[in-house]
């Protein structure tokens, strides 16, 4: 078979390019003879890997000098618990916005650590929106505000940050990573597990403001969830994930060859804007999101009949359209259109719907 | 370049049959028209991806019904944490025997939760051999005995198990796992880092005895550290490393294949001997360990002249022998001979220090 369309929402569709160039080097990296998955963490070639990756991300990133990029495992999840044990030091206590199945879960694990408080919710409805963020009841006493900055499961975004009246602003980026430029100074910490928008799963890259990695952590935090480990030894203080490390060091070379950031989100608002524009004229489909919420990463959509739904899910995958469901709280389909999503997919896609709802719609 | 002999300690050699499979299976794995690294975890095909495996390494050691195995993240040293948070939960104590570094960071983090007490250690002559264990002040007030197998930087390992005297064994088995068959319900847990002798970095497997999988852990233990967390749902509470979960399922079958770890263990063993005699009759070369505590997997040895050492290691590695330097608390010489070091790489190392020793003893 030839490569699907794939529109899963993580791990998700890489560039093709980066697939083959791995998979060229995959017996023999640059005539060393090896591969890189049997390479010492500790040898000149994987330094050279891990060195080039954290130099890339800084350029595309444009990440000041001030910050710390960390390279580790355990995913997002994992964050959900480092964040307060290594931030909730001076008054034990922040605040969290809730847009999502992910932020909530981040939020009650920091009731573990110290006083989460909860500042907006979008639960009301189905988190189909972005609450107003413009006057939170933030106080002085909290040692950060959270937000999940793009959300996978419901398909919205901020496309403002949160007024968070001088107090840190900590972000989950892991769907909208590298999908755009970001002004990296507006955040103290930016995070994301990569197995979206980056790299096969296994690894989460924080960026990390350098006051922030302290030894004042919670006590009884694992060695391993002390941010200070890992920044100490430049994310080698043990074995990390050196594949995906390696993936996404191609990855970051890939976006650097092709524009960068800048390019990448005109790319992205284009594929968006193609598949909006049509679900903003179609008789069958609908988004489920508020128009000024939307995400350029992840679009739900819905014909609000369970088993028209169904029917264009198996008719998709039968057309090489991989992946398409919807999660199960939103119901529908949902298309993951990622960096590596290239324009032929969206429209392949958009095509393939104007066809189904002529033939479909009564 | 064609492939090297890499005795790396870890990440390590991985069958060249292995490899080739990922190699052509990387942008479409079985025809399914997407990479594994691209795949949901949720999917159908990820989800035979790890069933398999842990069906091949249920069969490959012989696991007890009443195990679960756990296919997780962060590393051998995350559980250094996790198994005090999970086991110490009885009398808040537990058993520490002090054979390596690993054995002793292991002790180190386990202090943080409860009371770590050293039941011996073979620290005195850097860690050479292996404490007599049939008689160590264990009480029956510890939660349980734990104990590095075979230590990777000394090149020692346990021919026996230490007599824990009713106390629950908990093995770090990293650099010994699969090199041979054990017997699993001899253990608590046996759990161990992939990247040494199964798979690529970033998955660590924990061989759990289902009583030991409970609520009663740590106050403040992580989501993500809690063994019952991932017992619950498979190891897919979050998305894990997929790829190398796929990888080592690859591995599992190339065992299978191969005469599983009987056959292993013969080959493994006969390996070291080809060493082993060569070392015990050169005039030149030297082991480092207590002969009855040698290690089949790693073999240090030195010349005892620094210089020697530096141009041995050089000139090794200019023939094709990779990766052969000891680690820098031994110093000299180590050689790795995991599962995937075929014998003609044993052969080729031996017929070079023979050659070596010719031209350079005095």
């Amino acid at each position: 078979m030839s490569r699907v369309y794939n529109f899963s929402a993580g791990p998700a569709v890489l560039p093709e390019e980066v697939l083959k160039e791995a998979q060229a080097d995959l017996l023999d990296y640059k005539g060393c003879g090896m591969s890189v998955m049997e390479m010492s963490h500790r040898s000149s070639m994987f330094d050279d890997i891990i060195k080039a990756a954290e130099k890339d991300i800084r350029t595309l990133l444009n990440i000041p000098d001030n910050y710390k990029v960390l390279f580790l495992q355990g995913g997002a999840y994992q964050q959900f618990a480092a964040i307060p044990m290594n931030m909730m030091n001076k008054h034990h206590k922040a605040g969290y916005i809730l847009t999502g199945q992910w932020a909530t879960k981040a939020w009650k694990e920091a009731k573990i650590y110290g006083d989460a408080v909860a500042l907006a919710s979008s639960e009301d409805k189905t988190y189909s929106y972005i609450p107003d963020c413009s006057d939170l009841p933030i106080t002085d006493d909290m040692d950060y505000v959270y937000i999940c900055q793009n959300n996978t499961i419901y398909g919205t975004e901020y496309w403002e940050l949160p007024n968070t009246k001088g107090v840190d602003l900590v972000a989950d980026v892991s769907s909208c990573f590298l999908s755009k430029p970001m002004d990296v100074s507006k955040y103290a910490v930016m995070y994301g597990g990569v197995q979206k928008n980056v790299g096969p799963a296994g690894l989460v890259i924080d960026i990390i403001r350098d006051d922030l990695i302290t030894d004042e952590v919670y006590p009884g935090t694992p060695t391993m969830l002390k941010w200070k480990t890992q920044a100490d030894k430049d994310s080698l203080f043990n074995t990390p994930n050196c594949w995906a490390i390696y993936m996404c060091g191609l990855v970051f070379k890939w976006l650097l060859k092709n524009g960068g950031l800048e390019a990448m989100e005109k790319k992205n608002a284009e594929k968006a804007r193609i598949l909006y524009d049509f679900l903003d004229q179609s008789k069958l489909f609908k988004g489920t999101v508020e128009k000024k919420d939307r995400s350029v990463m992840n679009v739900p959509f819905v014909t609000g009949d369970k088993d028209m739904d169904a029917k264009f899910v198996a008719e998709a995958k039968a057309a090489g359209l991989e992946n398409i469901k919807g999660h199960r709280t939103v119901g529908g389909m949902r298309a993951s259109i990622y960096n590596a999503m290239p324009k032929a997919g969206v429209e392949k896609l958009v095509e393939f719907m104007a066809d189904f709802e002529k033939k479909n719609l009564k």
